[in-house]
């Protein structure tokens, strides 16, 4: 078997929740094309299925992820990423976006783009053992997969730069003080507490949910004034919901909702 | 007397700043439609009155809020908020905005609009018992009044989406830690020291304060580009007012400013 | 000699790092017209000087500024700044932008411009005994240089306003939690640690660096959507160069790459 051939992308169904696994540890899970094409089959997947409410985006093994493979992406006679359509959900938030919540689980290595897709996810959660390094312009580059604006949307100009421009290596630590991560968990537990937060994102009304994530990115793509426009018809959809009389039964009830997605 | 008809919104002058309060202690402070028109007059006549410079918005009692009152928002035959008028200053931000700085006091329950008037607020201090939770999409819908995209202008993707998908309840130094409040005083003390930052404001001038909200809100609604256009003319009217020659004159003279508004 | 002909801005190249300083020691740094003029030189030498990849932004003596000396730039007769062309680069970046980055050193007393310079820079270091107040408003104006949004950019909303409205005075510690610096070292060593940083900036490639901070304006300037439209564009030229043909080599032979700027 080639080496490039190794590697896949696994899904698997928990309840609401689409827990996806990028798998090649032997090569740091260092991502091929046909590895990036699977992601994006997942992503698309979990974005089209309406019994799936929100994703965890997980990486097998110590290591998130050494990186892309450069030399089957950009090297002689490189693949690319041809495989990928531009029909299915971008993994990279850059053309067609999953609009349910992706809650991504990081440990050990973490580089390039291992922060990028966590970054087009929603949450990120961090092993105390992370190490991250947007490092693209040590190999001549920059970032092409969304570090370049995401890293700010979280951490803010100050902090981005701090590690955009410096390649640096950082810890899980100050991954969570400057906004880049939302938990630092032992090693080793990165995976198990995405999950547990995939779960209380998926016992609320999954309209309300995604309907919060499309406003949040009507703000950062068209700025506030935008942002305002949309609440009226946001309202008048969400109001219509059957999951809304649901809601409004359980608050008179005082019980948990059973929320149906509709 | 009906139940819908107790609560008020009753406002104070303490010299130069307005000290509004949100009283419905036995029903946690739940907004009923006439506290929210109250809200909104005690916003507008802070918007409007030259001897008003700074706001003070704070809930009696042991908690900020338990959020609307939703039968009487959203149940059969809700007045909704319909005694509020578009002239109105919005509490939420949304439509007619108070030019004039606001210090939110938070304590004890602070769940849905409760986060969201201190969104639209400037300033926030929570006590140490503060109790957060955007939790509209728990009950079948998605938060409204401005959280959607305030959340994340204070908190940044990672640190907004972990809470507005979670819905979960955290508490005063988490808020403190994400940037949604700005102080954590002791249980008992957010009115006080809400007072405290209003005077600090209050001591500076006015115009010059009235147009650093206005140049900040020109980025977040149409980007840098708008908000560096808007400079010359800011610095056209500022440096013409009165209060700027006290200003120099106080400088000269290393003595403290006088300011009048003008 | 006049007091106001005192001070001055020098450079100095220390291998791919141009560093500047600010000197008027005997007046804690206060800007006089002249000395802005030859800031915006010594960053108009940055930009356009193929050799220099990176500015280090730091002040003489135990203080960063006192700010603008005022009656130079405001009082009867004043020169304001009219030596500055709009041709040299601004060391506000309200208009011509220095497009490589800048790591500004700030100690002691940084108030007014000397915040509004060290955001209009990408990283700041501060030392420990740095003091910061965007004080403007307490002498009747406004922040003119780029404060009102900048100090959002990098801290949010609620930290800007807490700190742009009060005009109060923190210190490094502060600056740190809220964003506005990314390091606080020793007293004595912020300049020596802002020129570790920069060497660590111009160990990577110069135009992946140089891409990164313009894709990280375009977001800042235009919004989320003009910053993905921009990536094929960053992407063909960069993967054009000479330095990532060096990258690409550098990375199969597992040694540090040499770069070129190319």
């Amino acid at each position: 078997m080639s080496e490039t051939k190794s590697g896949e992308v696994r899904s698997e169904v928990r309840d609401r929740t689409l827990l996806i696994t990028v798998d090649r540890v032997e090569k740091r899970n260092a991502f091929t094309p046909k590895m990036m094409r699977e992601l994006a089959e997942a992503l698309t997947r979990l974005d089209e299925s309406p019994d799936l409410w929100v994703g965890a985006l997980t990486f097998a093994g110590p290591h998130t992820t050494a990186g892309l493979d450069l030399p089957l992406f950009f090297g002689p006679g490189a693949a690319r990423d041809a495989d990928r359509t531009p029909e299915m959900v971008d993994p990279f938030a850059l053309a067609r976006r999953c609009r349910k919540p992706v809650v991504a689980a990081l440990q050990g290595i973490t580089f390039t783009v291992g922060i990028e897709l966590a970054l087009a996810a929603d949450i990120a959660v961090a092993a105390e053992d992370a190490r991250f390094s947007q490092m693209e312009a040590r190999r001549g580059i920059a970032p092409f997969g969304g570090a370049t604006f995401r890293f700010l949307q979280r951490t803010g100009w100050g902090n981005s730069m701090y590690h955009l421009l410096r390649c640096d290596e950082f810890g899980a630590h100050e991954a969570l003080r400057c906004g880049l991560v939302q938990e630092v968990v032992p090693v080793g537990q990165s995976v198990a507490r995405a999950l547990e937060l995939a779960a209380e994102i998926a016992a609320n009304a999954p309209l309300g949910i995604q309907a919060t994530k499309a406003a949040a990115l009507e703000y950062v793509q068209h700025g506030e004034v935008a942002a305002v426009a949309r609440i009226p018809k946001l309202r008048e959809t969400l109001l219509a919901t059957v999951d809304f009389r649901e809601g409004l039964a359980s608050f008179v009830e005082r019980r948990a909702a059973r929320f149906e997605g509709r």
